[in-house]
């Protein structure tokens, strides 16, 4: 049996976790050779970007040793995210799960989490649209792509791309067949209402000062990291 | 200020509630006049078809009266869910918010909890795909359609179809401006890695009875029910 661990910690984006868990634990329901796991520091509820609470199912610590994952996930977010850039215990964490693990993954500001934990330098990455070039100045080749594939590594754009994320690992991790079942399973046939988006109109110029205004303000308490990632 | 309320009950499938409480938590950031929360019949964490406990922001009392949503969605899953279906006080739960909405939207097998309680008598609406017999069976008029919408009912295909409904939903209580901005920020440019589900490759012969069977054991204290939604 492979584990594969999702990592919580307080005011993550909710669906950045749930989208590739989901997927994740419709293919542990059709392969029993797959485990899933929520890990967070502690067993408490943690606070997400929306009403709900999280409650993991495991702490870091009952991940240690033999039941060391397989493949670990690191979800992003936005203000509680960038803050975490410069908590260092959390970042030992992750730098532990991924020491043992296969396949490191993470979704949309996770890849700033992997990156600040040295786990991304030199590889090409990627990271929510709006923070490409943060995940530059951390270290990491940032690539505009919706999943993106180097050596253990698996990063995925912002937020709902980690379901496209995860139904490649899912193919990767136990082929084709099983990851177009659940495919099926949760029917993810997408049709956006107002179609794909239009890149070329996206307003980067207002909506990208958002993002780096929010990274700032996280990091008022680390200047030198606020430096450094947003000058 | 209007209240779109999230449904939350022990076992549903996570992606259902998650994927349209981002949509709209997305929506509230960026447009004040709404509100969203999570209720359920108490405040302790909810298992779900996942390795996540999930922790609402209210109960149902909390929402009666002047705080009764403009809103609400009810998510679906598999056993429990079905259970659920012969769960009066839920279904009278849901009755009493829909009474008081302008909009009574599901997601997957939420639609089948709908119908239960008496909402889609004689109304078009859709499910997961392999239950849309069943909801025809509960008095709903089935539409094999990604989102469906029949008057104040807005119901969306398997798990991930939420994400499209919400996405439409935001359009419509917010405008087309600030839905495509929410799609923006939650990078929703969907591509499946295997690409759209092939519907003329599904084996329905043998998944359809894996629903079906799921559905016959929930409701095993509930001989009439079962029978009628399973003969």
């Amino acid at each position: 049996m492979k584990t594969v661990a999702f990592v919580l910690y307080p005011g993550i984006t909710a669906l950045d976790l749930v989208g590739p868990l989901q997927v994740m634990s419709v293919l542990a329901a059709f392969d029993p050779s797959w485990n899933v796991v929520v890990a967070a520091e502690t067993a408490r509820p943690a606070p997400t970007d929306t009403p709900l609470g999280l409650v993991p199912s495991h702490t870091f610590d009952q991940l240690a040793g033999p039941a060391a994952p397989y493949a670990v996930i690191v979800p992003g977010g936005t203000e509680p995210t960038f803050a975490a850039l410069a908590d260092d215990r959390l970042l030992e964490r992750i730098r532990t799960l991924a020491a043992g693990a296969q396949v490191i993954g993470s979704v949309c500001t996770g890849s700033l989490l992997l990156a600040a934990a040295g786990l991304l330098q030199g590889r090409r990455a990627t990271t929510h649209w709006a923070v490409l070039d943060v995940l530059g100045r951390l270290g990491a080749v940032p690539v505009a792509e919706r999943v993106v594939q180097d050596g253990p590594v698996v990063t995925a754009a912002g937020v709902s791309a980690g379901i496209d994320m995860a139904l490649a690992l899912a193919g990767r991790l136990a082929g084709e067949e099983t990851a177009r079942t659940v495919q099926l399973m949760i029917e993810y046939d997408p049709q956006p209402p107002y179609g794909p988006i239009d890149w070329a109109a996206v307003d980067r110029a207002s909506l990208v000062p958002v993002m780096t205004g929010m990274l700032a303000a996280a990091l008022a308490d680390h200047p030198r990291l606020r430096e450094r990632l947003t000058a």
